[in-house]
Formats: C-alpha cells, sequence, structure tokens
C-alpha cells in the first residue's frame, strides 16, 4: 500500500509502498482509510518532542486520526464486519485491566497508540482492534468525521468534564480557536448554559468561533486579553479552557481566572508556573486533560449525527501530505487537515 | 484587655492592653478566648508575606483559630446565647452572596477574617459574627480544640475532597506530618479505606504519623521520597497532600503521582512548575484547597466529639507568645501551639 | 390592601380588604406585587390535600409564585433596597442551619412558607425575608416572570439534576407538559444534549413541547404512551420525569425506563408502587424532587435574561382569581396563570 | 464431575455426576471450584420466583458465588493462568458494550450469568470468562472468601454509593444484619464516618452487628425500629439500607428517612408502595442496589486482603448441599454458608 513514513526528526515524511497490514491476533481490526486527519501532535512527534515520552523505533508510518471501512477482522471480533464504516478511537487498549473497566483507555496499563506508538493511519490501510472501532450513525462519511477520533473527542473530554460545574451564570474562556478549539465550543454549547468567551489573536478564528457559537470574541492579538475577559467577566472566569499551551497563552489562562476556577490545559509547549499562594489563595486548580474515551467518542459521534457538531475540515491528498504539514506549520491551514489516500 | 499585637513586620508581637470588642452590628458574637492556636500563616503575616494578598492596616491583633464561651450578642443572634462554649469558624460572611449560599464561606464576596483583615483572638476577647459560631459538643472543651478553626479544617475539607476517589486500592501521600499533617492523616483513615504514605524529614513526625494511622512511612530526610513513595506504590500514587508546599516537596509532590493523579497544595512558599505536556500526558491535576467552610467545621467538630480524631497541642500563655512564634519558627514546637490568655 | 383570602377548604377565595404586611424584624422586606402565578398546589390546598402535611391556621392569603418591587426593608437588610424589581424565592429561610449553608433552602429547619404556612402573594402586598429575594435581570418585568418563582425553580431543579447523566446518546421523557413541563423542556435543551421526548394527552400541550425544543411528541391520550416511548428509546429512557404524578403516569413512567434508569416524582397525587425486585432487577431509582433553592433560581433567572428560556402566560386581574382557578381546574388555562393586582 | 442440579421448582437439587465444562471459546476459563457462597436468591431461583424475570431452561447447577483456582484457559486468555486461584465476579460480559466501558458490568447487553442463566459453581469445576477472574491477594483462600462474589459486592456497592454522602454527623441504617448486612457494616466503617444504626429482629444478628462496627443496635423484634431509630437519629437518617425487602421492613425503612434520605433497596419479595407527595414533600429517593462491577469486587477483596473486612462463612460439603438450603429457609445459617465439593 501507499503510506507516508517518518524516516529521521525534522525531516519530511516519505511517500512510499509499504506492506499492507494483515490481521495478526484473534482482536485484531483492518480498516480501509477513508480519512485520516492532520495533528498539532504530528508536527511535534517530527520535531521530536515526544522521544521523551515515548520511544517508537523509525521508521514508521504517523496518522492517529482515523476513520475508514472495515476490511478484514480477527476470528473473535464480533461487534464489527467488513464493509462497516467506521471511526477508529486513537488508542488499542486491553480490556482487562482496572483502567479500562473503569472506561478510562487512554490509562489503560497495556496501551498501543497507532500513528505514536506504531504504525497509523497516513496510509490506505491501518491495523487496529475490535475496542478500538466505533460503527458510524448513517450520514456520515469516513473523511468528513475523521478529526473526531483525536481532535474531537480531546475537545469533547474537556468540554464535557468543565461543562460540570459550568451552570448558568458562569463563563468559560476557550483560548485558542483552531481544530480543537472550533470543537469544544459547538460541544460546550450543547452541553452546558455557561456562556462562552473565545479568545485568539486571529480574526478568522474569532469568526470562526462565532459561527460555532460563542457568546463572546476577545481578540488577544494586541496582548490585552486579560484586561478585557476580567473586564467582561467583572472579576474572572470559573474556567478557561486553553488549546494553546505556550506562550503568554499559560499565564493568561491563569490571570483569566475567578476565584475557585479551574484551567484546563490541552495545548501544550509550554510550562505551567504558578505560586503555591495563588492555588490556595484563589483555590485554583490547573487539570490537565488528555484524549477522550470510547465511550465519550461515541457520545460525540451520537452529536455529530444528530448535526450538534460541525467540522471544518479541509482535505488533502495522501501524496500531498508534506504540503499539508507545512501549512498548518505555518499557519496557512483554517479548520482540520484530512488527509484521503 | 490583654492582647499581642503587630506593629510592624518582621518584628515581635507587642503584648499590650487594648480595647475590648463590643457588639457593633446585629450579628455579631463577642467570644471570651479560651485559646488561639499559632499557625505558620502568623508567621508568614509577620514575614510581611501576605502583603500583596492582604493589605490590613497596622497595628492589629492577630490569631486567626479561635475557640472559647460566648460573650455578648448582637440583638439578632439567636443561635447562641452568652456562655456557649464555641469554636469560631475564620472568617465572618455575609450569608446572602451565591458563595455562601452554595456553602463556601471561603468565597464569600463581603468577607472579614479576624487575625488576618481585622483583629483575631491573640487576646481576651474577639469580635466575630454569629454565622461563624459552633456550638462545641459536650466533653470538648475550647482550648483543646481550638486549632480545629483553622488547621483542622483546612486539614478536613482536603481530605474529604481528595477521598472522593481514594476508594481501596489506592494509595495517598501526606507530606508533612505537623500541625496539618497529623490531624489529616486522622480525616483521610476515617474518611475512606486508602492506604495512607505519610513522608516527613523528621523521626518525630514519622511517630506521629503513625499514632494517627499511616499505613507506610517514609523518611525523606536522605533526599530519596520519590524513590521510595514509587516502590512502595508501583508506579505512583492517586493523590498527594502537600502540607509544606516549598523547597523539593513541590517538585517530589509531581513526581509521586501516577497517571490521572492529584496533587493537593496546601503548604506554601514555592513555585508549582510543570510542563503543559506533563499534565496532559499524565493527565494529572494540581488543585489548591483553602480553609474549609463552615460544615466541614461543623462535621469536624462530630469526629471531634466522637473521638474519632485528636489532636497534639502544645499550650502557651499569652506573655509567652513571642516564644511560641520563635519554637515553630525553629521547628521546636512539636504539634499545634495553642495561646491562652 | 386587596387580597384574596381561604376561609375554608373546597370554598372560593373570598375577595377582600386586608392589613398591608409591614416590617417587622430587622431582615423583612415587604414586597409591592407585580405578578403572583398560580400553581395546582393552590388548588390542592383549596382541595385540603396539604392539611396533613402543613397545619396552617384559616383565613389566610394564598400564593407563592411572587415577583414585584420592593416597597420597604428591616434595618438590616442591605443587598436590595426600595424600588427594586425582585422574584422572591418561595421560602423565609434561617441562614444559619447546616441545610440553609449547604444551600438547600427547602430544607431549612426553620423554614416559613408564604402562600402555604403564612400569608402568601394573591394581594397587593407581600412580607418576606432578604434572603429570598434575587433582583431581577435588566429587561424582564414582575409580572412575566412571576411563576418562575416556583413552577420555574421546580423544574429547573429537576432538570438540572437529571442533566447529570444525561449525556449525547441518553434519553429523557417529560410527562405532561404544562405549566412547569414546558419549562422543563426548555432547560433541559440548555443544560445537556439528551434527545427530549414529550409526552401529553393533550395536543395542544405538545405542540408546546415542540416549540420548547422537544426532539420526539409522544400522544398518550389512546394510552400507548409506554410501547411508542419503547420503541423510540430502543429499551427505554435513561430518565422521566413526570409532571403529573397521578392515575397511570405513574406505572407508565416506571415502565418507560432502561436499566440504570431514574424516575423523577414532581407531580404528586397518586402512589408509587414499585415491587422490590424491579428496584434491583433493573438498578432503578425513584426520587422525588422539590421546589429549587435560591441558587437554583438565580441561575434560572440568568437563563431568562439571556432568553434562553420563555414562559407562556396567561393574565388574570386579582378580583378574577376565583375565574382562574377555576380555569386551571377545568383544563382551560394553557400556559401559567398570573395574579395581577 | 459432581454437581448439584435443579430438575424442577420447590424440589431438593439432585446430586448427581455431570460432564465437566471445557473450555469453548477464546476467552472461556475453567475454574476448579474451592467454595460456592449459598445465597437467598438461590432460594429464591427454586422457588420459581426468578421465572418472569430470567427464562433458563431446567434442568441446570446453580451456585453463583465461586471461587477456586484456574484448571484451563482458552487461547486468548493472558490475565490468568492455570493453578491462580481467584474469585469469580458473577457474570461474563462482552466487554465492547457502552455499559461494560463505563464499569456497569451488569448492565451488559450480552451478559452470562453462570447460576442463574448457565450452570453455576455448585459443583467441583465452572466455566466462566477471562473478563469475570481477579486473581487472590495473597493469603486468602477460595473457599474462606467465595461468599464475597456476590454477597460481599452487592454489600459493597450499595455501601460505597451510600457512602458518598455519609459525611460526619449523618446517620445509616442498616436492616438486617444477615449474609449481606454484616459485610455492608464493616464496609461503611471503613469507607466513611456515618453513625452505623443496626436494625434486625435477632438478638445474634444484632451481635454480630456490633462485633462488625456498628455503633447503635435496634432490636425491632417488638415492632418499635422505627420509634428507636427516630429518637436516635433526632429526625431520622440521611440512608437506609434494607437487605430484607419485603414484610414491615419497606415501610419502615420510608418512615426512618429524614428528608433528603435514600432508602437502599437490596433485599426483594415486597413492594415498596410511597405516595407521590411523601416523594416531594420529604425529597426522598428510593434507589436499587444489584450486584457491584468487577472493579468493586476488585477493591473489596483489597480491603479484605487488607483485613479490613472479615466474613462469617459456615462450612457445608456439596453432598449436603440440601441441609444447607433447609438451615438457611430455616434461619438455622447464621453467616453465610459455603459449598466445597
Amino acid at each position: 500500500m501507499k503510506a507516508a513514513v517518518l524516516y529521521g526528526f525534522d525531516q519530511q515524511l516519505k511517500l512510499e509502498s509499504y506492506d499492507t497490514p494483515e490481521v495478526e491476533s484473534d482482536t485484531d481490526v483492518i480498516v480501509r482509510i477513508g480519512g485520516a486527519g492532520l495533528c498539532r501532535t504530528d508536527l511535534h512527534i517530527i520535531e521530536g518532542v515526544w522521544k521523551d515520552k515515548v520511544d517508537t523505533e523509525l521508521p514508521y508510518i504517523l496518522g492517529h486520526e482515523n476513520a475508514g471501512w472495515v476490511e478484514d477482522v480477527g476470528r473473535s471480533v464480533r461487534s464489527v464486519k467488513p464493509g462497516d464504516a467506521v471511526i477508529v478511537h486513537p488508542v488499542i487498549t486491553c480490556g482487562l485491566c482496572l483502567a479500562c473497566r473503569a472506561g478510562e483507555d487512554m490509562h489503560c496499563i497495556d496501551l498501543q497508540f497507532p500513528g505514536i506508538t506504531q504504525n497509523g493511519g497516513f496510509a490506505e490501510y491501518l491495523r487496529t482492534g475490535e475496542r478500538a472501532c466505533i460503527t458510524l450513525p448513517e450520514g456520515l462519511e469516513p473523511k468528513a468525521i475523521a478529526p473526531y477520533a483525536d481532535a474531537g473527542i480531546t475537545s469533547y473530554r474537556v468540554a464535557k468534564r468543565a461543562a460540570k460545574r459550568l451552570w448558568p451564570g458562569t463563563r468559560c474562556v476557550i483560548i485558542g480557536v483552531g481544530g480543537l478549539g472550533h470543537i469544544a465550543v459547538q460541544v460546550l454549547r450543547e452541553l452546558c448554559a455557561t456562556e462562552i468567551i473565545a479568545v485568539d489573536r486571529s480574526t478568522d478564528a474569532l469568526k470562526l468561533a462565532q459561527e460555532c457559537g460563542a457568546h463572546h470574541l476577545v481578540d488577544a492579538s494586541d496582548g490585552g486579553g486579560v484586561e478585557k475577559v476580567q473586564e467582561l467577566t467583572k472579576g474572572g472566569a470559573e474556567a478557561v479552557i486553553d488549546f494553546v499551551g505556550e506562550g503568554s497563552a499559560i499565564s493568561d489562562a491563569v490571570a483569566m481566572l475567578k476565584k475557585g476556577g479551574i484551567y484546563w490545559v490541552v495545548g501544550y509547549g509550554g510550562v505551567v508556573e504558578v505560586p503555591a499562594i495563588d492555588y490556595i489563595f484563589s483555590e485554583i486548580a490547573v487539570m490537565g486533560s488528555l484524549v477522550g474515551n470510547y465511550n465519550e467518542l461515541s457520545e460525540l459521534m451520537t452529536m455529530a449525527g444528530q448535526g450538534r457538531v460541525h467540522l471544518t475540515g479541509v482535505e488533502y491528498r495522501l501524496h500531498d501530505i508534506n504540503t499539508a504539514i507545512s501549512d498548518l506549520h505555518h499557519a496557512r491551514l483554517h479548520g482540520r487537515g484530512v488527509i484521503v489516500p
């Protein structure tokens, strides 16, 4: 099959012929890729940022936001069959450890992560496991919804967690309205009745935020984001969800919090530095939020099937993947890039 | 009356005669002090650490951990009467704002904090409000339980919050088993069935931890606390409660966490520095926890009345308060110091 | 002042001159009534149904859904002043007991309930307490929003409680889309992304449900409500909120539940009879939900101010109150009746 | 192998030779039985009470509380191996449905229940699935802990659910201190700091309750249980857990509740009848609680391994099973009966 392969850090992906994956274990599922979302994490992997966290031997195929059609299944697979349109939860899990049984797939003690720890979906076929497959609601096409597999559930999870405390009268700030942020705005609007304040430096991003249902738009290109949010909220927001996670976004996020507020860290790159006395005096919290679990992806797909959320995607062919990567890197990609074989 | 008054930062308190407080508003309560706990926050106030947070004009009387007997009440006070033995919740609240109504006294929008923002209890009498008074269960004596008013509920609140996720099979690390930590160990033991790992550099503190019910003791005097906790927990603890909040305690606490774990910040002085990618990769959280609310103090007093928790206190007379302060500063004070008029 | 007074059970209210209430305690607030909602509970009181629960001496003034303008205040009142437009939380609470401090006004140990245990708002003036007053958001008029004071928060509370478990993919059935039900549909739609199934025997009620945002309408006039809900949900609903509470509504509600589902009882009149084995086998719950608390009313008023919920009201003059009562009794009143002095 | 087989309702079990179960699917596990607990549900099955709920074809082997040693495993089983001592979670689940992934094994859409829907453990061998096996902590012997597999987790689950709201100062009533109740008392004592009130008609049961840590004992043999509980609690208990579920236990349980209280139904046989107005006026809830899930059993086994809970068991040989059944039926069995092959 054709695939885009990472041979070395800080290099372009190499387009080449690659062995088509086959069923190896009883619970394997081979998916013919319909579309694979391009994520900022792919850039970070290429830059070598993840080397210390996950030591995957090169070369391998990137791509962890996958959707397509079931091509083949292992002998014990019952819940999907060849031909089914599926979105692929990003990780393969054991289903037996306490974390899996508590629904927390990302904390599985025996986790594999195609596109990060083994071959992913920037290719024609992908090997995953039965536990990762979600049959698509009618009317949804794989390449149109692939980014939900990671950008989507990451946004969904953090929005759902935040929404638990975001009753009417509260405010939630969304910093960074890109591939993840624009989904988070829509999900929040559906899951609670908070006022949503979108903060970004780009006019296009703020326009997208408005279309997605944000109640207030804050242009932070002049560095005055904190003051504007403080003015709008009269004392800070109950929650700040940060999809940037570097540069001034971090200190801004902390400064935008109300007493008792929660800073949700989703974007990364920088360091969160807060004096202990500030944690206590204002009783704030800083909470990391990772990719969502299977049930969260299932809930998000239900919402997509019901037309409650929409993706803004940009399609690239597999042989143009390095262009897509370059566009994302240089902020020329508005919406989520989707690689189609 | 006699009182210990702060006239300047980095100075000893001055023992002097002071106007006895009187009822001013309809809801005021005058308490004859039975005992007033000495807190590390008193040291921090004297050092000027709190100047930026709370701008109280000097001179004033410190002391925010108070218990005694009701002496006089305002005309609308119904729930206590002169002669009642009471413990005094540390803040005076409006009872009308959304925070008060949600039970979160510390987030009251019109809060007064005797001992921090106005005259406190290192004196013979204290003025507080009706909403701050809790009648003592039979058998409890004011000077024996005064430290519950701040050290106690601060420990109780964080332990109760942490306990919600500390089911059997989890581990909770307590860093620093002093005035607060030794209460937290006892409360945790009562509120859940986690395994408690006490970490301290002092042999006396670890002995106290054992008496209070800790299941494992980790001597961190050699700097090897993290390794020992990692070994005991086989991969980190679900919760770390840090009553030190400075020096290596902070980075140690973060390094002791399991995936999905929570670092509870209670002690302060240092800065919590964590890369955003670590928040996400391990999906950890850092949560500040402040003084508890009235209902939490009420619950703690119920536990004290039932004999489920015990305080280790050391009594000083009011005229010896500067000795007490010096003993606390130089780590010569084992247990909680209580100032008795 | 003019007032509508209950002199005996199963009698019409008597329109007569009555002593205008005055400030008696320091925290009293006198409200000039702008509008007072008429509630099915008023009918039940007149019928004597509440005699066993609350033994109020006749004659007295009914009316527990009140809004208007502050006319006079007790000497310690700070949070409202004469002229302020307010909605009145239905109960007067002590603000000191553990229930009040936990925010649960309805469980206050020293509760007064104007319109039920003392004079209410079917009159020109009402005496309430400072803790019951919520200043209206700009743009809201007392007589237009009075029903939120009871019908509104009762619906809001149950919808908020139910919404906690109603993630995308779940279904919630609303039985009875009248004065309360039509608010509940709107609140649910704002607080979560469940699918809402409205069940009623009246075509008008179902039309109202649709306008309020229900996703499915089930006409139960032919007795086939359970089958239709089972078909729509393919196995039952995660929640059923019952605003009828009598007749077949109760057994229908239980029969509509999925395993693990919750039946929320709000309407009353009948008896809930469920074999213990059914509770266990399907692990269902039956939960009563009462009038909401102050913060819940405050949240609902925020939503009303933001235009997220709308009331369908019908105005009657105070001297026509017996007509209004008769209209409600005979199901001629579509929307909530509001009595205007 | 030898087995005790049910050939007809209201008959004794027949001791006979039976085909030894073998591995059929890749995830099957064959367990050599060390002990199988005898449950009141076995009596109910024999009486035909479960016929309407679960239609299992006779003859088959009862026994759903099993522990022993792994004898053989299917080819995909990784987490246990022959020789391992295990306790067997009562149900076999798919691991793929939303309920399984949310940890709620009992709500699995493709559930098998050995001893209820297929052959159980009153025999020498049992076929179960990999997902049902929990390796025993060191020091625990199968026949000593078998009853935790159902009596244990049923008690654990309800106690854990109840404990979430049982902070210090609350009271929890346990009705019926038999095989389940005596575990519930111990678990509650470990998971929270509520005051435990044990209610039973038997002096032996109350003695057992005291040994297990109950704070108050109420002898209900004179019918005065409600009055005594009301007196002890001064207004009712926050929670009542009912392990009887028939006769006067049900109405007593409801009458023992405080406003806002929860009645947990675990025992069954009777009908819970409560007027809707009582649900609302006192805002109470009636909640069914079923067998616990795998993680709950795992937590309970951790507690057993730590010596926090103890079982009172009575051993019978397999060929004496009808004696055991008769002893349980006639209340001659104190503690939990365990059948040993």
